[in-house]
């Protein structure tokens, strides 16, 4: 029997390895989506990095986060941040957050960041500022409680991007798709608009141009074809590494227990695993007891 | 019977994924050349990033930018800025529009992008602004519209490269070497002129410099040494990701619906296609559809 | 009998070609843990490029820097560096030494490192800097002598990073995964503060703030996840060159005798060897008789 | 009878792709060494991009830059900047010019490039300007005459680096190894200068620490390990792109002519010649005529 879900899990994690790809997360921030059927649902990967992200690493949360069944799988802190979306905008279908470099200088500034491009201007209308300062006061500034994730989303509004002061960015969209276009161009704006302000002062779009310039760039047509180049880039980013494990050897303390599921099947990128003799020595494996086992090959 | 295009379609092609190998285009932006025996026409690629692009997806379009032939490929929505320019100007045999991160703060702050170095002379003696608002009011930005075309045409005027206010830039060459040399070393001396602002007062080349520099560079000595260098690295970043499938799977709704020759004759980049146990997994893959079909395999 | 440090020295190597992979050493730079049960001692690799370390060529040394076991293999010249922090903070057990690009702004221009965002916490609660001119005037900068490390193990005191004036940037960890953390993200603390500090003023985390984000981070959770990314990242690039040679020839003089018991047992990277004919050409080779052996095969 | 220069040849090469490897050279730029017996001869490549030469493309020329023997080769237009180096100053055995990015702001701007790290003192005491301008007027600011050649020397004088107005840079080297070496760094120290002017003062190093520095970093030992990082870095990134032809199909019109002897022996990266299956598609070639001959294979 097919799974309902299978094809959002496959696209979940493309959209992760993209966003990896492309330079906007790193060993950390992550992307979720809505359940395409049930509202009250989300999804998202285990607790880790995105680039390691597989179909098999999709987990199903409600919207208070917990997950919907039981799992031995590491979960993320600051789940509150999609969860609390979610619940305040049923509009939105896909939430991520980052910390991506071109971004966290507005973060850090304040400087805001406004619509320098066409491409741009899928940051909405206006970009708000969110400090936990302001109502927690002195946090590790993750966002990891209820009230917290619920304040982000206050923050959030109706727009589509928030900044975290001294923290990274949420970014919000009515599709997976939608979403991760807006990651990437509002950093591709923030790098713009930085550069251009080291040079001289810079010219705005009008409103009436911000709007039709979004309208125009988030049709299925342009997200389409802007998806059809970024998976290519990251196939061809994985086509070059494909003799690398599909996933580093775990350590010992079962930092990352994978769903029971992942056993039956490995298919995917887990076809690299049956061409052992390619793998990269174990030198680059996080534990040595780990590299004994290897040894044994 | 063999096409007299053939090699017209292939050098576009290869121009294509060498200006997204040199980080020129991305997602978005093109290059066109003009028909080698009818000046009437002129050769552009189907809707897409220039990355994907082969031989097979080259069309044929008249200077109104309309297909040759019928065809159930999509197009650009932005044709007339090359058919515009291709009609204002007999002596331009080639056109490039693109958004790379070097220009794009000129076209924000409206700072003159001026030659630096000798080789970025072949940015020409002037380099003018367009700013679509001026003339059209709010719009997306996009020149989509012939009287749209006709505007930018009219500013680049008898110079070789035009500024697109918020939006990017357009060049011409006298050949598709010339064009891409073009588009290439005008972004790094962009990149050299913003580095250089930042540290102090800058001096750009004399008059009779820019001139006698430019003229230096455009030779076909010149042009061909600059070209056998990027298509020797296009040609090492392709082996290097040789596993990769030639194209990623199409989205269920025919985002890319190929002209009907492709079909017949997989050659070139194709040829990957015959080693299927080293594509990567399906999950870079656009659509779950795809992906099912894939797990046929 | 297995030898117990055998992981270590596995983790260490890994650990040097991580820091290489994600931009911190170079051809200079060395990172070092201290032995796991013997508190005199530390290991550290021999003289070379970190990007080139295998287990093998990891050494054992005393706090006064003197190797354990006779060897033939060359040494750091700096290895008091790491001596006189062992010496001086037995509750560190890494330490690290390097020039990165991001960093060594702050090390000209005196201006000070402050946390910017929450991963850049874990520079600790102060950065301070040590000018070896102060005690020592002219030198070669470099620091060798015994008293020019106990010198900077004073300047940095209780802290966890020093910066060293028209130098580099020495750090320390409580473990090796912290250091090599702290060494990572300090690099994007620094990157983030010089491109806010481009745009408009900064703002820093409060104290408390500093304090609560450097705990959350140094957790072996944290650091687990970052590692595992970092490990996959080093997998993958070493993937994609894994027909290269595992070590370049050496040159004539005997730059880099290897400990002796390197051809004992040739594993891990040195499958590669056994694949002659995916070798690149000698052309990168060191030297010419080298390449005359070569010729050989 | 072995070839007496044949290791020179090798080392010029392999260092010749080394500064394209490490973003020195690209299309342009060039760096020769003096014949290691006969000091009134130097050699360099053949007239091309510095990451396609091999040892065949290695030409030997006197020191008024004539072929010693006859070639059909095409010669680079500045040849007399290495020429009237190695006339002028004996003691210089390696020249290299370039254009790199870091460097050109210094040379639009006219601010002086100074120590401002250890290991940027291999720029030595002081880094002159020459403006072709100052003594020929307008040209293509290209070095082709032989007295330009001269005046570019003189204004070297007893220096190691000279910067070209809106040019590029020269630099020379009392060994191949040297000149790689102080290419490489001054480069890392002029990114480091303008990054640390963007954030304050800066202090450069004391006159004292200057030559100390500088003497400590080129020792063999020194040189040495970092031509043995930029070598093994060269052979991964070499390796995972073997698959690549070892040059690119050359322009109909016998662009590059190569030195008869080539089609002796096809040695070196030729072995990938051996793996046509393994070839990237013809499509990255410079020509449709190419691509035809190709097809026949």
């Amino acid at each position: 029997m097919p799974d309902p879900l299978a094809e959002v899990r496959q696209e979940l994690a493309t959209a992760n390895r993209i966003l990896a790809n492309e330079g906007v997360l790193d060993a950390f921030g992550h992307i979720s989506v809505r359940h395409p059927t049930n509202p009250d649902r989300y999804l998202i990967s285990r607790y880790g990095a995105a680039e390691l992200m597989t179909a098999d690493d999709i987990l199903e949360l409600t919207l208070d986060s917990k997950p919907v069944e039981p799992t031995s799988a590491r979960l993320f802190s600051e789940l509150v941040i999609h969860g609390g979306i979610y619940q305040a905008r049923p509009d939105v279908h896909s939430v991520c957050h980052h910390h991506a470099v071109s971004v966290l200088p507005y973060c850090i500034t304040g400087v805001e960041l406004v619509p320098v491009m066409h491409l741009g201007a899928s940051l909405g209308g206006k970009v708000p500022f969110w400090d936990s300062h302001d109502e927690f006061g002195d946090t590790p500034l993750v966002v990891t409680k209820p009230e917290e994730g619920r304040s982000l989303a206050r923050a959030l509004g109706e727009h589509w991007m928030v900044l975290l002061r001294r923290h990274g960015a949420t970014l919000a969209g009515r599709s997976l798709r939608e979403c991760v276009f807006r990651s990437i161009y509002t950093c591709r704006n923030a790098e713009l608009q930085s550069r251009a302000m080291a040079m001289g002062s810079i010219s705005t779009l009008s409103p009436g141009e911000a709007e039709l310039c979004s309208s125009h760039s988030l049709t299925p047509r342009t997200l389409g074809r802007a998806w059809e180049y970024w998976a290519f880039r990251l196939q061809k980013a994985e086509a070059a590494t494909a003799r690398a494990e599909p996933r580093p050897p775990r350590a010992k303390a079962g930092l990352n227990k994978a769903p029971a599921r992942r056993n039956k099947a490995p298919a995917g990128r887990g076809k690299a695993t049956a061409r052992p003799a390619q793998r990269p020595a174990a030198s680059a494996g996080s534990g040595g007891r780990k590299v004994k086992r290897a040894g044994k090959r």
